[in-house]
């Protein structure tokens, strides 16, 4: 019996390890040669398994992006939630959520980058993907919670909500873009807070 | 001479006819069915065309979205130009960008409805087409002048057009999956404008 499952815990890993070693070999690949330049054949290339095991992970290299992104949202997701919940204030709430996707957008540029740059039709694009929009959805709550409790302005949910997303957005693009230039992480965040404290103080 | 080129003319207009029926069958297919379910098929059949007439205008169904967006972006981009360069002041500047720009998704809803439903591994996604590329930029020049007159704060021209961007593409999505409850145009303007001046006002 230990034997029997200690066989499945090293199959489940091996699973684990090849899709974590396709998504990895994805966004690199991507990054070289764009994703509309890429075929299934370069990134399985770029790792050492065989041919046939992309289509036991993946339907399509869109996929791949898709997966990251993922993983990427329920990452960040675990960071940004408890954080809120501790604001005080508006200040707090808008810097505990700021603050941390900076520092991902920093350490991750590579997914930033893979969206703008390399396309053949499209100069810049972006997904929300399913857990993306589960994040999304419980920042609402707790933005609609925050209100109630008189931690936040009263303002339509949607907008605060569609709000903190975009120009958080907006502006890690922006940064991530510019960084080789003259853009750097606090006067990004410190632009982004301010600017949506502001902002929503006016509405 | 002149019967040749009436010729002449006359297939030039059967071309662009052509080229915009394709766009419009398009559009609503992906309306009705969603981009990845729709194939170039079932556009064609939307139309009195024959089948082979779709890849004389595009090389996929995706080249259909970014040709409807990039004539977007330069109808628009003719209403926006002018009436920024007449703004005197900040609040001027913004609401002479973000009216037009509603009223074109009030209008144009379907092209956000069709990057934000009916999507098979994504719930939205958007794209940066290379027309929407050169608004961007001239808005970023005409940020630059204005800041130079003194007509606009002295901001990075840079995260100041990617918050008017981000933030009246990201209000007009909520603004259009919203309208069938409770969002009216008159508050949705008033909201992206108040809030993109009174940030930008604090940062």
């Amino acid at each position: 019996m230990i034997k029997k499952n200690k066989k499945l815990n090293k199959r489940e890993k091996n699973k684990k390890n090849n899709r974590s070693i396709i998504i990895k070999a994805g966004i690199d690949t991507f990054l070289k040669k764009g994703i509309s330049q890429t075929t299934v054949r370069d990134i399985i290339r770029n790792t050492d398994l065989a041919s046939g095991t992309f289509y036991n992970y993946f339907k399509s290299k869109e996929e791949i992006l898709i997966a990251a992104l993922d993983e990427s949202a329920i990452k960040i997701g675990q960071e940004l939630r408890p954080r809120r919940k501790n604001a005080k204030n508006l200040e707090e709430f808008i810097y505990s959520q700021v603050n941390p996707f900076f520092e991902f957008a920093r350490d991750h540029s590579e997914l930033f980058m893979i969206m703008s740059s390399n396309l053949n039709d499209v100069k810049a694009f972006s997904v929300e993907t399913p857990m993306m929009t589960l994040e999304l959805e419980s920042l609402k709550e707790d933005i609609i919670i925050g209100i109630k409790e008189g931690i936040l302005p009263d303002v339509d949910p949607d907008y605060f909500c569609s709000v903190i997303q975009s120009v958080s957005e907006g502006i890690a693009f922006t940064f991530v873009r510019g960084r080789m230039s003259n853009k750097d992480i606090n006067s990004a965040v410190k632009f982004c807070t301010n600017f949506i404290v502001n902002g929503i103080r006016a509405v």
